[in-house]
């Protein structure tokens, strides 16, 4: 299927995919070359996968399910298949982020650090338990058949926003983890001279703010959206081809607006008597 | 003019100028009650000015410069008038962002601390940087009545996206800022040690985080977007009344969308010779 501005699309594609696996190898080159590596026993080896695990589920897996509805090459699978590549993308997001918190606090409760006390923790926390009803919520309401066409028209702008702050919010809580744990490392030389370390994790900073913005950039051009399905446009009582309630999850924010005439279409495909089943199956186009 | 869903508009707005003020004066108890006080001395009296100016202008002002197009209340005001407020809130934000760099280099310099090593310090200049130049592009090509419409046509996406994006990283920018602040000023009782101070400060972290969340949801919620003016329709060929180029410049990302109707209509608009002047006009409206 024809995608409008394709080549631009594929550029900042790749420019995304590059930028977000170069954010993921300049953490582990942080902690395995300027800090004490990797390991599970307590120490700041353990502490290590906090930042290892954070960027790489947290950002650049959770980056890619948010976009990848709108890779042109899967507009011939079926909005199941996607849905249930998204939800999966998002629950293996989910685990490394679980795990990378399980890390901070055996490291902090060996060492006698106090927990939950820094901005980051807040706000860290808050965007994980955030991802994770986010998650729930995605997985009952979208992924599995039986919600409403309702419910699902009422949430979908609320999943596209949600999963849109907790992303940028996630960039913000790593920039404050990167700052803090600059402050705590480099004492000799200190963090103010500007060390080796302090210009290359400063530089994996900026590099992970410029993949959340390649992010915030694909998944806002309205003339990447992943097309309705054609079958959709059979079960419009007009023969038309509207806008559907939750073409996409992966999102453009103006799509995600229901028109009149899309919710006289769901009171019309309600009248038709669709079970609930197909009804499900419709509204995943 | 009517607005659909105007509680839950005036809802959110009254809880983003309640959070987006509370801040504000978070930020001032913090400075006075807290920390040492305001002055411009070169001491850290001056370099409480850096807190207190970017959360009044980078963070307060410049949420609302960007929602201003949003009041109902303004969609009977020409836009042309809503361009100049948004313009002028946008130029104090920008001269607030300003001096608060003034007081930090100010201070730095007094006190022998290097400038520009912080990651925090990196995307803040940043930021300030990307901010004048939206600034300026804003002001040679919306304001002032010369760019020619395709010169706007194609600028109006990439300038509704650098503010929503320069604001989060604003947010994210004082996340920071207020991390290594605590870090350096608390030392006994320590920042870990959570004394009031940390409580109140992180508070006002994430107050800052969630008036940037009602912010983010305020533009981008397509019914809420100011609508066409009533003679824009007049200039179309057919007398419909398609969405405008650059309707808003407070947004939703969907409606910045160009159908091919709409270039249609531009191209329409042309041929019928309307000077530059009116062509700057009409598509203000």
């Amino acid at each position: 299927m024809a995608m409008e501005g394709y080549r631009g699309f594929l550029a900042l594609l790749v420019s995304a995919l590059l930028v977000g696996f170069l954010s993921v190898i300049f953490t582990l080159i942080w902690v395995l070359h300027y800090r004490e590596g990797l390991g599970w026993d307590g120490t700041a080896l353990e502490f290590n996968w906090h930042p290892v695990l954070v960027v790489t589920g947290f950002v650049f897996i959770l980056g890619i399910a948010i976009i990848v509805y709108r890779l042109p090459w899967t507009w011939k699978c079926s909005k199941l298949l996607m849905k249930s590549i998204h939800a999966g993308l998002n629950t293996v997001a989910a685990i490394l982020a679980i795990i990378s918190l399980v890390a901070v606090f055996d490291f902090h409760n060996a060492k006698k650090i106090p927990n939950m006390y820094s901005l980051h923790s807040w706000v860290g926390l808050t965007a994980v338990i955030l991802y994770i009803l986010q998650l729930l919520l995605g997985f009952f309401v979208f992924l599995l058949p039986w919600a409403p066409l309702s419910l699902r028209a009422l949430l979908m702008p609320i999943h596209v926003y949600s999963g849109l702050f907790i992303f940028g919010t996630v960039i913000a809580t790593v920039l404050m983890g990167l700052t803090e744990k600059l402050i705590f490392a480099l004492k000799s030389p200190s963090y103010s001279s500007l060390p080796p370390e302090g210009v290359f994790t400063n530089t994996l900073g900026l590099l992970i703010l410029v993949f959340g913005a390649l992010i915030f950039w694909i998944v806002t051009r309205p003339q990447w959206k992943r097309p309705k399905e054609p079958n959709s446009v059979l079960l419009q009582p007009n023969g038309g081809a509207p806008e559907g309630v939750e073409s996409s999850m992966a999102m453009n924010f103006g799509n995600v607006d229901k028109s009149d005439s899309e919710l006289n279409n769901e009171a019309a495909a309600r009248k038709r008597n669709i079970t609930l089943d197909e009804a499900g199956q419709r509204s995943t186009m």
